[in-house]
């Protein structure tokens, strides 16, 4: 499969056309960026490390009837992936509160949720990702009907039980993540972008010790030593 | 009916108690704040309009059959009215879109809304009145049940249908306003807060001259004269 033009540079993805019209090549670059692109480092293996994660963790939700927009893994920074109209609505899962939620509405940092939270911001950089709600979906025109935003919501908490119980099992607490959804060429709503360290908080079961990009964030420590520890527990 | 103990002091308005147990006495002060209080001013006039305004509206909600906590008007500044528990909800319904809803996620200023927009903003001064939505509603705790989000918010459409039409006549375009809600002793839920330019913003239906506290926020110039005509063309 041959790279053709560069379609989109996201802040760690770079997207390209192939020879086939249906089919994108994500590549995974090893930068990093925090709070909205102010904070930006690099870090060399962390583009590889993320790709090889999400491969596992979409051959995971494919296991489990879950559409997703991957193919395969092309080589160590590259994936094929089936080309979509990208939803510009960022879905976050919440199991435990944390973060920009805990600060922002004054709720106890660590609060472990009775029943997942799932939450809608606008994909949208230059307006910072504001927080949505469903009314406000449809006003802005980021879907076509509220049914898709149930879809949406029901398709995150399935997703988040997958991987919760799969996480579990390797000791680690999925804390919260991002999710993006896009459509196919039949209108169909598939699940996009990258599952990774990136955009998932994930800590050890036992220490809580973080092995997401708050390493990066709140400048914790070795972020490729955490990222590795992810892939080495999700591989055994 | 006589002023007990000052319970509460807001930005516009100093609630005390009465001689009555269910019974609360609301004092419309003239001071104005703005952007949650950065800016702060004050206009001799101001409460007093505010009252009289308020009392013609929820007197006008009164015959179309929604609960409120008004009583009645006591004198130029002061106002009866029934003790409710405070529901930490700002329920916001937009008719045009402007002011920081255009800003913040790139609406057209001036946008007439197909159907209105009912938003809920988290009633918290200290957090900047941050944006909500109904799962967060519930993890924060503010109601008891998804059915008290969807009652506030068909209750904010009719009000919104009452005062509009109410409005046109008087030549005025309803753009948007803030609402608040209380529980009584019953548990029932009323209509609270005031009904006032303060919280409405209210345009000339031909020139779109604002006639509401933007006047202030913008420094657009006379705001009690501005208030006053909204009082005149109620009253007549």
């Amino acid at each position: 499969m041959n790279k053709g033009k560069l379609l989109y540079e996201g802040k760690a993805k770079e997207i390209y056309e192939s020879d086939d019209e249906n089919v994108l090549i994500a590549y995974f670059k090893d930068d990093l960026t925090a709070f909205n692109g102010a904070k930006k480092s690099s870090a060399i293996g962390k583009g590889a490390l993320n790709l090889s994660i999400s491969a596992a963790l979409f051959e995971l939700l494919h296991d489990n009837k879950i559409k997703t927009h991957f193919i395969k893994q092309l080589d160590a920074n590259n994936m094929a992936i089936v080309k979509s109209d990208v939803i510009l609505i960022e879905v976050i899962v919440r199991n435990i509160v944390t973060g920009s939620l805990s600060k922002k509405y004054g709720i106890k940092d660590g609060l472990v949720l009775d029943k997942p939270l799932v939450e809608f911001d606008y994909k949208n950089d230059d307006l910072n990702d504001p927080k949505l709600h469903d009314d406000l979906c449809m006003v802005l025109g980021l879907v076509d009907s509220k049914d898709e935003l149930d879809y949406l919501r029901a398709q995150s908490l399935k997703i988040n039980k997958i991987l919760s119980d799969f996480f579990d099992k390797k000791d680690i607490k999925l804390v919260d993540f991002k999710l993006e959804f896009g459509k196919d060429a039949n209108g169909e709503i598939i699940l996009i972008d990258e599952l990774s360290p990136d955009n998932f908080r994930l800590w050890d079961k036992n220490t809580n010790q973080k092995l997401d990009k708050d390493v990066f964030r709140d400048n914790l420590g070795d972020l490729i030593g955490a990222y590795s520890e992810v892939l080495n527990r999700i591989e055994h």
